[in-house]
């Protein structure tokens, strides 16, 4: 069997290989005006057509992938700007109220909403414009490589049939004409002639059929991807104005939260005789006040000494009177500072 | 006047040595707990908030930016897709008459002002987001720099009043005391203590200032990046659906040609007793009506010979008597196949 199989194999090869032979021959005899070469105009203009159209469906579908890349780093970087949002929002930015915790926790709920929203939103367009509009160029396209092949094949069976139109002839001119050989020849023009023919009227067909429908293509494409743009830019125009809202709000609660500290400040202000401190002063250890002299135009450093060293010491912001006055320039130093530097010498370890 | 220069330059480098290495000293000490460091556990809260607000601002600031390269990729794509149609877009899309050219124009006008549109407002939000959210970033963040260099300086000059402070203190329990040197050691701990306070007393107003503004920047950034972007989305949906409805122009013309077409056709096919002739077929030269016989099943290959060959022959497509009949196989070849046969043996030179 595997004998068979070979024989049967080397003759196919054979016979292709003799195909190829005459085929070359046929071109080159063509190409030196040796032999006609059979032609046809409109057909070549429809392959002209088809070629036309392969390239710009093939441009089409990069560039809709190409588009669809893009979608998805637009929503990555969108994604993450949005998440710089969520993760920067703190519950301090309001303050540390009960209803400050309320508003805070509202606020980042919505936040959330609409980051999820925004995703779902440009998730879905990414998915629509795959589905249909990618799909359909996907499907469409698919069917030309198969005709190009049969373009192709087309081409080789008329140099086919040109070479045993050739061989017939000549033998029929011959001087000396061998009816059998002739009858074969002719027998081998019918069959070259008819292979042809098939694969010839087939594209006829087909050809001018695929280029008229490459309009509706191309229609149905645009339509759908400007109706999923169209959605998807109207619901996040929605979202956007729904973040500007959220924003809005926050910057309310913020506009209140600096109205508030700006009078605990002013409070604070009448209180310590006019001590200009910075905010965060307030948080520093309570001292007892200043005794009277000139302002204190800072607040004190709020200097403790190194863990390892504390054990050794007393409080340093106890105001023990110091055993070495260390104010070496009473005429630029403020009270504030002298302090400090007492209360550093004392933290010394005797 | 270059000596006295390079003088000077030496003496400053000499005492820029000594500093770092009486720091070098000092650190190693307090690292030892051979020497007490002054901390101020606020003021590192404060470096930390610092640290932090510069961390979140350099994310967002990189994340916009990210944001804002994304925007241009799928301008960019958007465009080339869009261009993709226009491209494509031909007159014979509709038809030739007249009319068909003046709906044509028109369409075409409205996609190139689509276009333009599209493109525009890609342009604009790209740029409202550089003019308005980056740009403010940038500017906030120009602030950080200087800000670190100056708590990094403000950390030295503590090591350096720390180092004063300790050897003025071992200066006055030394049992030999020289007061002239005490004298020195105390001014220099002083001129030490006040460099460290101006610097001190500057950041303790800045960096809470600095923390408290950043929220203000931050809402600022999304509400501004939130009301472009809702402007964009809302346009880009106009000029979406404004695409559509030239897309529906285009597929109702698609359609009107459709069935112009398919009426011609039926019309085409009376006449010429059921033909069953592919469109194309229609634009390939005339010939006369076949004779009656069996009905052609496919339009005949319309072949010319080679022009190098044409020259020597009278046109193929006439239907002029051939002297050899090449009909091979007359049960399933039709009567357009033969008459193509004769065309081509009469076609080839003699």
């Amino acid at each position: 069997m595997a004998e068979i199989g070979k024989g049967v194999t080397a003759g196919k090869l054979a016979i292709n290989v003799q195909k190829r032979l005459t085929r070359a021959q046929e071109k080159v005899l063509q190409k030196l005006g040796k032999a006609d070469e059979t032609r046809d105009v409109v057909f070549e203009e429809m392959v002209a057509n088809f070629n036309k159209q392969m390239g710009e469906g093939t441009k089409l579908q990069k560039d809709l992938k190409a588009y669809l890349a893009a979608v998805k780093t637009m929503h990555d970087a969108s994604r993450r700007l949005q998440d710089c949002l969520a993760d920067m929002y703190e519950p301090d930015w309001f303050g540390k109220e009960e209803m400050d915790a309320l508003a805070e926790e509202l606020i980042e709920k919505e936040m959330d909403i609409n980051l999820e929203d925004t995703d779902t939103m440009w998730l879905d367009y990414h998915q629509s414009i795959t589905d249909k509009s990618l799909q359909n160029m996907d499907m469409y396209l698919s069917q030309f490589p198969d005709i190009k092949a049969r373009i192709a094949k087309r081409d080789r069976k008329l140099v086919d049939f040109d070479s045993a139109r050739h061989h017939f002839t000549s033998l029929q001119k011959g001087k000396k004409k061998d009816e059998a050989k002739i009858a074969k020849a002719e027998e081998d023009l019918g069959r070259a002639q008819k292979i042809f023919e098939e694969l010839n009227v087939e594209l006829q067909d087909e050809l001018p059929a695929l280029w008229d429908r490459r309009v509706g293509v191309y229609v149905n494409t645009f339509q759908s991807l400007a109706g999923h743009r169209e959605k998807f830019h109207k619901e996040m125009s929605k979202l956007s104005e729904n973040l500007n809202d959220i924003m809005t709000k926050l910057e309310e609660q913020r506009q209140i939260k600096k109205g508030a500290t700006a009078a605990s400040k002013t409070e604070d202000c009448a209180k310590s005789e006019g001590a200009n401190h910075s905010e965060s002063a307030s948080s520093a250890p309570k001292r007892s006040a200043p005794p009277p002299g000139p302002p204190p135009s800072r607040p004190p450093p709020r200097m403790t000494p190194s863990p390892n060293q504390q054990q050794q010491n007393v409080s340093p912001f106890e105001d023990e009177p110091s055993v070495h006055d260390t104010n070496t320039d009473s005429t630029t130093t403020t009270l504030q500072v002298r302090l400090t530097a007492k209360c550093l010498c004392s933290g010394y370890p005797v």
